[in-house]
């Protein structure tokens, strides 16, 4: 992603796995602290990168994906001899850093899924890793280039928490096609939510700013205003599941915004790796909604640290996710084009079976 | 209304005004301490209670209005000569203190219709003050008793934003009817959206502590979430103006939770002073929308003062208000009972002309 600083712009990457003769190191743009400064956490073990994961140093499935594979390789590194019983007990280890990420497991599966028995050295893991890295990498790029042509001059844009570069490797997912159309010269607003309770809305604009794309960030409760008003023409979201019919689970608010997106007839796309496809659950009511910890709504990152916003003593209920059924959806951006409910599996299965 | 206190329980109103010996003076409940603590701010002459009403030491309609009232006889107690000229003066002061808050203006301008050129002393002022001050908070605890029915036991609220005893001189317009069904016994919980930009929802989820009201806080976010999931049976909110057609002029983020109830067939009242009714305004595009300070949207309240959470140098875009068309409304609760739609308009012209 592009990041302008005080010398020019630069190119960096959210994860970096980093050779040097002395050691491995995983480098991650530490996310904690945007989107008030940006800094670089170095994981050079795999429990320092276990760590990351666990206190969302890092966060966004494939950038979990992603890390959780190049800890792998920390940690095969420290293997008095790699096979594949030490590699799954690994797995496993670096797995439970974020239970419900489903990206974590899947890349670290698919690479051990490719390991040939023959095989098992350092370089073949770093190989294996990195192909998988760079196809996530690579996908987010074809998410883009498959609907950047939704995005034409004039248009304002809504989009609902990251699904950003910061969340992927690079390129981002529902941010991947407004990177593409700006830099092809195509002159667009986008209207971002501030994604309450961890505001993760502010990376995204964090992200457009370095981008030099035109952005107002506004509060959740104003999109269905601004779409009532006539000012928002498309919504794309990332997500972090789509079941089999092509119902979506996303952060929580999704759901809200669709309902009234649908209402006036704007269209409301979903960027989707492949990764977050699930065809083997079929219901809506077989999703674990996950309930996070009351003090995200109690509290607020600032500067500084984390300050209270709510009285004490009160309750907290914290959903963050929630489900969007497919009637919500106009379409589906995958790297084979923007599909219809109806193609998910089949073009799922044309690719994966 | 009731506080809970070291001591036991007190009454209390959110505006006193306190005569001695010595001076005439307002206290009000000092609402930029709270959630985070209990004070109160003395406004000793007119100059103090207007810059009470324009730094939001006070807000909500009808405590607005009712505190300009009291601003206008600490006013009227500095003048060499009680006379109409020098009243629509002090009224023309006060009233600029809050321009949008058209509470101020009414409750005034009632007074100052009531007037009788005979009797322009202190005393008359005074009693005419708390002649409507009085009347206003009548009026909330009827708008409690006509509704209060529709709380039955074990059902979930939602209320977004805070139309509560704070926003009045006691007892609240949306928060009267779960003041009132809690006191007769009725076990009932409120889910409190927290209402962002400025979170009001912790004053309401600080008066519903003080009450003993079951309540969660929930973010703006979750709200639909919550109704997908069968978890909320009716909504009820407040309103800062209600058109002739009955459409609702209310805090930012009411719209989306009309249209999301309403796609679930969930009830959703609006909770109604006559001062809010606007029988002049014909067409919704007939409202101006009050777009506030960006600074609302990148700074939160804390215990210690306001902190960032956006990135610097993003745009922000904060309209203060949404617009609520009447087929999202299942009932207007007024003190003559729940209207309709249709209603709306005859009663109030029975009642005031």
């Amino acid at each position: 992603m592009k990041i302008k600083t005080e010398n020019g712009v630069e190119e960096i990457k959210t994860i970096q796995f980093i050779k040097t003769e002395a050691n491995f190191k995983i480098r991650l743009i530490d996310q904690r602290k945007l989107p008030f400064a940006l800094k670089y956490f170095d994981a050079n073990n795999v429990d320092e990168a276990i760590l990351a994961i666990s206190n969302m140093t890092v966060r966004g499935a494939p950038a979990i994906g992603a890390t959780g594979l190049y800890a792998l390789i920390l940690g095969a590194q420290d293997m008095d001899k790699i096979d594949k019983i030490n590699l799954q007990e690994l797995r496993d280890k670096i797995v439970k850093a974020r239970p419900t990420a489903k990206d974590l497991e899947s890349f670290i599966d698919l690479l051990l899924s490719r390991l040939n028995e023959s095989k098992l050295d350092l370089e073949t893991l770093l190989e294996l890793a990195d192909e998988i890295v760079k196809d996530s990498e690579q996908e987010c790029l074809e998410i883009g280039e498959q609907s950047k042509h939704l995005i034409t001059e004039g248009m304002t844009l809504l989009t609902h928490c990251n699904a950003g570069a910061l969340a992927t490797v690079d390129w981002g997912t529902a941010l991947a096609p407004m990177r593409l159309a700006k830099r092809d010269g195509v002159n667009f607003k986008v209207f971002v939510d501030e994604t309450r309770p961890r505001l993760q809305g502010m990376l995204t604009a964090w992200e457009l700013q370095h981008e030099e794309i035109e952005h107002n960030i506004i509060t959740d409760n104003a999109a269905g205003f601004f779409m009532q008003q006539g000012k928002i023409d498309m919504v794309i979201t990332g997500t972090d599941r789509v079941l089999r019919d092509g119902t979506v689970t996303n952060k929580i608010g999704t759901f809200e915004k669709a309902v009234v997106a649908k209402s006036f007839g704007i269209p409301f796309y979903i960027a989707m790796p492949w990764s977050t496809y699930d065809p083997d659950t079929v219901s809506a009511a077989d999703i674990p909604i996950e309930y996070r910890n009351g003090n995200e709504v109690s509290h607020v990152k600032t500067p500084t640290g984390y300050e209270r916003v709510s009285p004490e003593d009160s309750e907290l209920l914290n959903p963050a996710f929630d489900i969007t059924a497919p009637e919500f959806i106009t379409g589906y951006i995958t790297r084979d084009g923007i599909l219809s409910q109806n193609q998910l599996q089949q073009y799922y299965e044309k690719r994966y079976k």
